[in-house]
């Protein structure tokens, strides 16, 4: 196994970059093409006609595919092989189990630990499935998710995506910033006494939770109510935050779910399954199982988030794209790009291999996005006409969630919704032909579709996987570790300096010269 | 006044740029450095330590703008010459004159047409101090504002950045996309009887805002209520909107207002002073007018936004870096990126000059980001170890908004939150050795904070001009029509194309197999 710039397939992408398809030439995206170009599998499909792709780019993939071994390695990943590492140095060293948070439906995974992990995730759905049950007895309509990162990113993605499906009176808020006015802008809508907070922590160490839940402990206690009846950790086995005496109950994860990849884990089941049920809590892991079973296949063709992985690098490393924009065209996913910022940035954005070598090739892409056809009315001017070419997922439906609809002008809203979708996909790659220059587009701009019928638990469930296993399908070719994140260490240990001399600035104490004279700096400015 | 890239300065920048300072070594970012690269104006504070630029690279970026003519240009704008046009070709041919819409404070502009149309806003101002004494009266509670694009992104991102200033019990809500789901959502909570409905398109033909509008007012029709009594038009002059039959009441924009550019004009207005007062929205106007004469100031040491434009070029252009983050550390401002990303990347996203040559050098990056800390716990990985750098521009504030903080552990929340900012600033400015390659930051990320003492009304206006006016000199220095916008023009033709089919295939009528081939074969996809 090779390292990823010195591959065969990687001389031969190489070579085909050069002349890449030209999608603006009369003819080339035809219908026979987009047919052709799309793959299919777990109700999803994927069109990749507007893609700049040939069957010999795809066929040079698909052989890099099997040079790094993508398969074999989804496999190790699944079963629960300490894949989390960095040989020759001090790293996580551990197994990477997300797929194990859903593995309760077919083709169930038959190694050791990976069973074990879903046994384990079972008990805790089922303890979830009991407290319910209480919840339900007892009248809450609100939740408070106090968390940061993965676990306010993708549970709020998903929530808000499934509110169509929501149980009447039932709502969650999330929670996350230590910024004080996020916390009280909360507070100010809110009944307490017939609102629950799940802190979740892995750690049980995070300064913005325990800040936030120490804040809103506070107010609990002003109304007389006793938080215990009330706060709900969702923390490591044996971490500072599982204590019976603090919390109604303790719901666990465990060091092999990180934080961008915990959706499915009771970081996201807690609230989600308060909100939209159980029943429909499991139909969104069932689509996610669904997924992760297809990402075995090795046939990229059929292997939806693989064949959007290679695509994924030929755009990066071969067409040197810098950035990736994700546009639903769907109001219920507004958040869904945000999470799949953290999912792909915090897991790709790196620097070295799996041997602790700086690599001399480009890693993990800038993922943003917003909704269309909202970014239609923004940013698209440079999509279609900037200087930096924009590669596009878009992510479609094919009916509305709440199937209410008006015709107006001869068509229903969905339709003037899709209609953009494809006519967007259609024109960044055609681009137009023009005497005036301001008329001129250029065109090449690579996209695809991920479509599916509906926004349902289901299929969001496959879309997340589908994700998900891009991600680590990308950083299985690149050789990277896609499942640490020390880059975000050095930041917290800075933090803690500048903590430390507002503390002091605070308690009037005097200030060494010589501590953290830079952060100094900044709080004499902000001083004066 | 040469092409950009044929400028003297040019060269000089070229070459300054193959030995940029480093941040990394040991003593280089000092604190001194800190204060001295510390530029203030209007209340704000722009540090800029943390840019990898020197005085030399300061100096050749001031010559570039004198070389460029950017004050001209930037008086020329502000007066009202017609500056939005290419040279030799069909274009839109317009003045732009949104610093007319807040110039009802000190110097005011004297050119004619400035002090036209100025006169012109301040007369809706007043139409809209009656209107909204005859609402207070009525005990209307709420506003839907449907607009999409700029009628949608600046005004939203302004009015949650005010909510800490509302008047009790009143709330806006947006409706922008055409995705029916999104009407549905804001319907369902809303007492129609107290609701207001804001109508917003300068055209007064935008297809999601007229299929939003017929679907909102379906809604008030099966209610027994007159839409007439409740629909307000805010719209050119004249446009199909601009019927007193239809609306309530009508308020004017015009066409040397650009979507992007349009809070602080009637757009913003209606709906922003119905949440937080007239008085409040004048002071957000003065902050914005405050900035604007600011721009005026030929030194780029005290014209902030002049100076924040340069180090934009510096980092587009000469340190090649293709995107830009703004992260504020304030949930206020939770939707300002969305809305940078619009005025930016429409603005400069373009790929040809004034003279409607294609240009050879990078314009307009890619705008992207969330609020801190939140990012922090996300796509920080890739910022601060990943293989693409990413300029950041921060936004800090010394105050929140509401004032209620705890302290906890020694300091209240808004100091962990600056403390997280200036850490951030410093750790990705300086990195950090280590000989476990994981734990090594490469540094050199350059970074800026701009900063004020809080997230109000007058800091608000001052800091959205800022950032208007700095994307003004982006196109000034480049050369290039920052207020057009040709490549959304595309989309909107194929997307009607598209939509003919939808309309046919619900009539039943058949479809020729040469009308729009490409989207016949989505079609087709989709139905199968």
């Amino acid at each position: 196994m090779g390292s990823f710039n010195e591959l065969k397939s990687f001389r031969k992408l190489e070579e085909l970059a050069k002349t890449p398809i030209d999608l603006t030439e009369a003819g080339v995206l035809s219908p026979k093409r987009i047919e052709e170009m799309t793959a299919e599998g777990v109700g999803l499909k994927l069109f990749y006609g507007t893609q700049r792709v040939t069957p010999d780019v795809l066929a040079a993939l698909s052989e890099m595919a099997t040079e790094q071994n993508v398969i074999s390695k989804m496999q190790a990943m699944q079963a629960g092989h300490v894949i989390n590492r960095i040989e020759g140095y001090d790293s996580e060293n551990r197994a990477v189990l997300h797929t194990a948070m859903r593995d309760f439906f077919d083709h169930r995974n038959e190694d050791n630990v990976a069973v074990k992990a879903t046994k384990l995730a079972y008990d805790e759905l089922e303890k979830l499935k009991l407290f319910l049950e209480e919840v339900d007895k007892q009248g809450f309509t609100d939740v408070i998710q106090i968390g940061i990162g993965g676990s306010e990113l993708g549970p709020k993605a998903i929530y808000l995506a499934l509110e169509a499906y929501q149980k009447e009176g039932r709502s969650v808020h999330f929670l996350s910033n230590v910024d004080p006015d996020d916390a009280a802008s909360i507070l100010h809508k809110l009944d307490l006494n017939k609102t629950l907070v799940v802190v979740v922590s892995k750690s049980g160490t995070t300064l913005e939770t325990l800040t936030n839940e120490a804040l809103i402990k506070e107010r609990f206690l002003e109304k007389g109510l006793s938080p215990v009846n009330h706060f709900i950790a969702v923390t490591g086995k044996g971490s500072p935050m599982d204590n019976p005496e603090e919390y109604r109950s303790s719901f666990y994860i465990w060091d092999y779910i990180g934080g961008r990849y915990s959706v499915t884990s009771m970081v996201g089941a807690v609230s989600i399954a308060f909100a939209v049920g159980m029943e429909k809590f499991l139909e969104f892991l069932r689509g996610a199982s669904a997924m992760d079973k297809l990402a075995l296949n090795e046939d990229p063709h059929k292997n939806l988030p693989l064949l959007a992985a290679l695509i994924g690098i030929w755009n990066r490393n071969f067409l040197n794209l810098p950035t990736c924009a994700i546009i639903p065209y769907s109001q219920a996913m507004s958040r869904f790009p945000a999470h799949l910022q953290q999912c792909d940035m915090e897991s790709n954005g790196k620097g070295i291999d799996k041997n602790g070598n700086f690599v001399e090739f480009m890693t993990g892409p800038i993922i943003w996005g917003e909704i269309g056809t909202n970014g239609q009315h923004s940013f698209y001017q440079l999509i279609h006409q900037g200087k930096t070419t924009v590669p596009v997922e878009f992510i479609g439906f094919k009916e509305t969630q709440l199937q209410e609809d008006l015709p107006f002008k001869g068509t229903i809203s969905q339709e003037k919704l899709l209609s953009n979708l494809f006519a967007q996909s259609i024109g960044l790659a055609t681009g137009q032909k023009n005497d005036n220059p301001n008329k001129f587009f250029p065109g090449n701009r690579p996209n695809s579709i991920l479509f599916a019928e509906k926004c349902s638990p289901y299929s969001l469930g496959a879309i997340l996987s589908y994700y998900e296993n891009k991600v680590a399908f990308q950083g299985f070719i690149w050789n990277i570790n896609s499942f640490d994140q020390e880059g975000v260490q050095l930041g917290k240990i800075l933090a803690n300096q500048m903590i430390e001399l507002f503390a002091k600035r605070r308690k009037g104490e005097e200030i060494d010269s010589k501590e953290f004279p830079l952060g100094q700096a900044y709080l004499n400015q902000i001083s004066s």
